[in-house]
């Protein structure tokens, strides 16, 4: 096995000190880099979820060009309700499509579950194919859905605003809701222990829709199924939990077996710190329209907000996805300021 | 002037003892009442608004068919800009649409912001009919959009998800989004005084999108203007602010001249006492999607929301506007729940 170059990454999660916060970009591989959009233009998005030299050069690409100091796999979360046997259609600017959805038990008695690592070899090989050629430069992290986030979808069978269809599913008939939240649990413990195996140094789950819920809800619907998640892969890699929008749960999931927690900006560095008692690493929270500010005004946001957050146990992120309206010199703006950054003087490091 | 006869909504923000907590529900006139539909398939979305006879109409409604314990005057967020002089179409099921939108300075001050009263006459004529055809059974709200919220449609000319274009002005011309954030409040400040003086009890004020900033970020774009409003309102009526999304702004926003504060459900009843030190009267917050769920477990929910607040200083709502998918006999019995209210034996009214 080579020998990491860089491992801030994954120092920071073991909250080992760190000369400077490592940085990476949620979407950091997509729409806002011209050769991505090369690719996109002459590739279906399957086509390049699903060839692993495809998703391996995407992978490296913000790497060579951007600076970040982990590269993410390309992937998409909806792989496993396909990998459960539904169908998923991707139209570029109009988001995700099933065109079947889930509407009763019958339908979750339905749903595949074994042989993942067999239905999804195509991203094992692209994590193992981009570990390969990254020889080292960075970690290579891994990711799937939250399972509150992925019955969104396979209830709604696309976007929507409310999640209204998937919470009346969840409200009317919550012993279905939870055998399918199981479900989707137990196939993304295997989908992200495979990979690891295939060369993932840590692994995050996106609960990209857990901010529908109220924190009661939370408490019955997500959480649960996060915890499961932390505490299975715990002997395998770090674990960062990305629940958007829920920083009531904040206490609650700095106690659990994530080594890392991710944080969107609506919660400030110093709240989360404080509602977190300084027990877990954090990552974010970048408001993505910020990189359309000039890069003078980017690096002093930037600046100010490892500052709220501290140097150590920190990972400079942004709080959502990159849009594909940033300028490449502003995400690279973003990157450099995080690696100039020098904590106020007279603060310990 | 007619005496309420039920006068608790007014109690409840004046903080004076209520036998129980009165109950209204955001959008209550609105796409889940047949007679509603009846009204929209005949006339267009502004010839109701405009129209006072069928604005009085459609606000009566849910008076007569629901039950609610207050009106709230049928008319939308966007009349302000139009009244600034810019065009505004609502298409149904497509949301809002503004053909020419702000892009700089010259268009700001471009902008109509005198003769308000004149320009939305209507609305006016509106809540004196409304008030008169109620005659004294409920309190009648008035409201206005904020300037963040306002902001957002006069330079997005849509819905959006991120609010992109919206804070892309804001961070990178703040003087100019200054200037026109100041002149949406003083035309707000303008029109809800006109509203009282029409026939409001009390105004509300909707800061829809105050959520899409960080809590640094709200208190630049969008408190200040909230609490200009609260404080030129304070000698006319009671203002209710709702800035959804913002539970860390809870604690200031109690401390300012406003009477009442909307919450969201993604903050938790005794999270929002607690944020607020029971210094301001609360209204909220319940998922709207749980009142799709059975009546039986509504009325528990209602129940559990109550004892979360306490039932004094409190105004049972939604979190969010009723959706369209609503049977009416489930908000009837969101509202019967509410009125049958009895606190846990034991405690204190």
């Amino acid at each position: 096995m080579v020998q990491l170059k860089n491992d801030l990454l994954l120092r920071a999660l073991r909250k080992e000190k760190t000369e400077r916060p490592p940085v990476w970009m949620m979407r950091q591989a997509g729409r806002y880099l011209p050769d991505y959009i090369k690719l996109r233009d002459k590739y279906d998005f399957f086509t390049r979820v699903q060839t692993p030299e495809l998703a391996a050069e995407i992978t490296i690409q913000p790497v060579d060009q951007v600076g970040v100091d982990a590269a993410i796999i390309f992937s998409d979360i909806l792989v496993i309700p396909q990998a459960m046997g539904l169908e998923v259609q991707l139209i570029e600017s109009k988001g995700p499509f099933l065109p079947k959805t889930i509407t009763s038990q019958k339908d979750i008695n339905a749903l595949i579950t074994d042989h993942v690592d067999e239905n999804l070899k195509y991203v094992m090989d692209a994590l193992a194919l981009t570990k390969k050629e990254l020889s080292g430069r960075v970690p290579l992290i891994g990711f799937a859905g939250a399972p509150w986030t992925i019955l969104c979808y396979m209830i709604e069978g696309k976007g929507s605003k409310t999640w209204d269809k998937a919470k009346q599913f969840a409200y009317t008939e919550p012993q279905s809701a939870h055998s399918l939240l199981q479900k989707i649990t137990d196939i993304t413990i295997k989908y992200l222990k495979a990979q690891v195996k295939a060369g993932a140094d840590t692994v995050q789950v996106f609960d990209s829709w857990a901010g529908s819920l109220s924190p009661a809800d939370f408490k019955v619907y997500a959480q649960p199924y996060l915890l499961q998640i932390a505490d299975s892969l715990k002997n395998d890699a770090p674990v960062i939990l990305f629940p958007k929008g829920t920083w009531y749960a904040l206490k609650e999931l700095s106690g659990s077996s994530a080594s890392g927690i991710g944080l969107d900006w609506c919660v400030s560095p110093q709240q989360a710190r404080e509602l977190t008692s300084n027990k877990i690493t954090l990552q974010g929270n970048f408001d993505p329209a910020k990189l359309l500010a000039p890069i003078p005004q980017i690096k002093q946001w930037v600046k100010e907000m490892i500052d709220g957050f501290g140097s150590q146990n920190y990972i400079a992120n942004l709080g959502h996805g990159i849009t594909p309206n940033v300028p490449v010199d502003h995400a690279k703006a973003f990157v450099e300021a995080v690696k100039e950054y020098k904590p106020p003087s007279g603060s310990p490091l």
